[in-house]
């Protein structure tokens, strides 16, 4: 048998391959031409071992509250359905912490909207569909405040899912990287986010990144919030998950206990580096990225102003940036699921839909809480709170940036010029000029 | 105004912000909350001045083949679409080496899928479907051969994509990585491929991962084959694909010839690497995790078999696995798009599509001429080659790894047993013992 090109070259990089290690591992050609005798056969995978079959998710969640927020359950909430029949879904929200200052507590917005997500998720009839799933309990979230979301379905073998802002997911197969989600943003630290579309422009579910992908059985997901992406790498979720998963099933523990396992550790060190001030995070090295770029840009700037300007300029290229570390501290929601066939996997599945039911129950109780003390609130208000309507900012708004003056403003670019007009809730269109003259109107 | 948790916090962290940049990174709350006058905002990224838009793919491609394939242009293949208008698409495939051991030119293959896949959705007047363009250029190509595929559409703002194997993209935004597909596989060096579904067992569009995503103004997207995947590290093809496109522009190159020093970058870095025996390449690393497992099965399985099984074990771990170096000689195809504003870059976008069309005369030339080839091939031959027919060997089939006896057979895990079945093109499926037995026989 002639060696394909492909293997004789990776024979000469590789030599200490034995000759059937080469030839198993050969760029793979068809293997069994001989099975194929009608116009199309039936099992696609059969060559591969691989037969489609109808899955399950088998998913845990573990949650881990910022530790200033712990009495609310902090901003981040999930769902999960667990089907010893087969499918499954999950979901994860991060409640958007900059609401704070209009007094609003966006962990209710998330935790509302997971649980309308759940209820559509369960009563949805028709093929999967996360992004109308999103849409729906986006639009059903009568409350102020904003969230991430990421809503992830499986059905038969494929997985669908739907992903919008800094929350996402890993799906990991043979220790590897099969798929990751990466965090959205429309700049440094604002994610894509549902905004309660009355009192607030917003993105939707429309603006989802959509993911459709076949699944294999021992594939693990790891989803969750940025608590866990900005404190862990993904390469260290990766190795941990799966050595985790493989010990703890060695050692006799069960599927779902398995699974606990990797959730817990992976959501302990999460909090672990998010205390941590020394620690590089991924976190740490996007601020860097960010300030890197932020300091360019004014070099850029300055340089362009003149002889002082050009030595200020230069004399900004050398100092050194300080190098940010250490994590983030944030509420961490971590979702474990591994892809099992449903037949051979029922106690552990029941086991796992008990687990979820009970993990939920104080998070629903916290959103019953809440909803009620903004219900409360509404009746001594003249205005209504829970309905739709315009946010107020608590107190006067001071203007940070403010003593800018009108020399500042032809110095500076338009995107700074724009994130200055969003301070002073104007509008951020039209022309540099339109811009400038806006600006300089609202500092005068 | 009481900063956010997230900037409190942050601030702590990262003590040398300035407060002006602090209040521009704190997560970002509703900071326009007047504008929104009615039930739904129009524009809903007015907020952060990302009005969505028509937007136009700027694609340019440069492909460097095997040095043992130069004569017949390799076994990659392209398709650029580059629309004045806006919108536009591109896809890339990889021919499946391995073929080669059938006298059969998987070159051939990816360039007439390809072809077929440029006239699909050219002509397709419905939304995008790039799995509906897969399926139907896989459908329709009757040749021997297979390919992985991966076919990017782009309308209005939004992406659409459908990856099958490990050719892929990178989406790159604002220096970040905002998405990118992983190669996959069904083992090692065995992507995920579209095979000639009458002569082999094949992976169908069905299987694609499938992406949509909201594109903006100024993303680059790198795709390729996994010559280049393989050869060089996504963080660098993140890092060149931004800092060249910013330093081309600075030095007054036009928006194209700025996307083609990407992409000759690029081209230029995976063959270097591809013929350096000493580099780190990721090739190599998954080279060496795939070594790593498989070590780690064998001398487990060696563990369960007595005293001197695990005696041996012990020896096998002790063993320094050599590690393995080098880059992958392969064919290397390297598209870069930038998402460009149509109306502004009309010049631009006409250049790229007559430099596009200029690029593909070539594989065109070298498909149309292996067509005929095989045509003259089938007149001589009573059986048909074009046309869908059953694949022989070149030559008698001589099975590597033979010599195993029955006894070798009772210690292999049910992969191996099912490897061993394959090279001898016998079904794969049924209960561990019938495996056994079917092995059995057809080594004795």
């Amino acid at each position: 048998m002639q060696a394909s090109k492909h293997s004789v070259v990776r024979g000469a990089h590789l030599s200490s391959r034995t000759t059937i290690s080469t030839a198993f591992r050969s760029r793979c050609a068809p293997r069994r031409p001989s099975i194929a005798q009608g116009r199309r056969v039936v099992s696609t995978h059969a060559m591969f071992g691989l037969k489609k079959s109808s899955l399950a998710f088998l998913t845990v969640a573990k949650n881990t509250p910022h530790p200033e927020k712990v009495a609310k359950g902090g901003e981040d909430a999930w769902f999960i359905r667990v089907d010893a029949k087969g499918g499954g879904a999950f979901g994860v929200a991060d409640g958007v912490g900059g609401y704070d200052e209009f007094g609003v507590d966006s962990g209710l917005f998330s935790k509302r909207l997971m649980q309308l997500a759940a209820e559509k998720e369960q009563t949805q009839s028709s093929s999967p569909d996360p992004k109308g799933i999103m849409e729906y309990a986006h639009r059903q979230t009568i409350l102020p405040g904003a969230c991430t979301a990421c809503i992830v379905q499986l059905q038969g073998s494929k997985m669908y899912a739907a992903n919008l802002g800094d929350s996402g997911f890993i799906v990991i197969r043979n220790g590897d990287k099969a798929l990751a989600t990466e965090p959205l943003q429309h700049f440094f630290d604002c994610p894509y986010q549902l905004n309660n579309s009355d009192t607030a422009p917003t993105d939707n579910a429309e603006d989802a990144t959509m993911i459709e992908m076949e699944l294999q059985e021992g594939d693990i997901i790891v989803a969750g919030s940025d608590g866990l992406f900005d404190n862990v790498f993904q390469d260290d979720i990766i190795s941990i998950a799966t050595s985790t998963i493989a010990d703890s099933l060695k050692a006799g523990k069960s599927p779902l206990e398995a699974n606990e396992a990797v959730a817990e550790e992976l959501a302990a060190l999460a909090y672990q580096h998010s205390q941590d001030l020394k620690y590089p995070s991924p976190y740490a090295i996007e601020c860097n990225k960010d300030e890197a770029a932020m300091k360019q840009a004014q070099t850029e700037k300055l340089k362009q102003g003149g002889i002082f300007g050009k030595a200020l300029g230069g004399v900004m290229n050398a100092v050194q940036t300080p190098t940010v570390v250490g994590g983030k501290l944030d509420d961490i929601t971590v979702l474990v699921s591994t892809v099992v066939a449903p037949g051979s996997n029922k106690a552990a599945l029941e086991g796992a839909a008990a687990a979820a039911a009970a993990g939920l129950e104080p998070v629903m109780a916290q959103l019953a809480s809440g909803m009620r003390i903004l219900q409360e609130k509404e009746t001594k208000s003249a205005t209504p709170i829970i309905t739709r309507k315009k946010l107020v900012r608590s107190g006067q708004a001071k203007i940070e940036g403010a003593g800018i003056t009108v020399a500042d403003i032809e110095n500076m670019d338009k995107a700074t010029i724009q994130k200055m007009l969003m301070k002073y809730d104007l509008p951020t269109s039209g022309s540099m000029q339109k811009l400038k003259d806006r600006l300089a109107k609202a500092i005068s």
